[in-house]
C-alpha cells in the first residue's frame, strides 16, 4: 500500500478520473481517494513511478509518500 | 440566450459534465461555460426550467439570470 500526495483534485469527476487512471495501468489496484486531504492510497503490484506517472497523465500532480 | 448562475463547478471534468447535461435535453443547445465566474451561457429552443433540471440534475445549482 503506498500513499500518494495529489494536487489539483477538485471533485468527484477528479476522483473518478484518478481512480480510473490508476486502474487503467493495473486493473486489479485498489484507489481510495481522500479529496479534502489530497491523498491517494493504492495498493498496487505495479512500482510507484508508474502509478505517478498515470496520475500526471491525468493531469494532476501526484508524489509517493511512502 | 440565457445565461444561468451555476454554483458548484470547479474544474474542467465539471465544465463537460454541465455541457453535457444541457445537450441530452438538447442536442443542439449551444453551452459555454465561464468556470471562473459560475456563469454557462445556452442558446437552446428549451425552456430555462428545463435547462436548470437538466443541471441540477448533474450535481450543480443552476439559476437562470437572463
Amino acid at each position: 500500500m503506498t500513499t500518494y500526495d495529489v494536487k489539483g483534485m477538485t471533485c468527484g469527476h477528479c476522483v473518478r478520473a484518478v481512480t480510473a487512471a490508476v486502474q487503467q495501468v493495473d486493473a486489479q489496484a485498489r484507489v481510495e481517494v481522500d479529496l479534502a486531504a489530497g491523498k491517494v492510497q493504492v495498493d498496487s503490484t505495479m512500482p510507484a513511478p508508474a502509478i505517478e506517472r498515470a496520475i500526471a497523465e491525468a493531469g494532476y500532480e501526484a508524489k509517493a509518500l511512502s
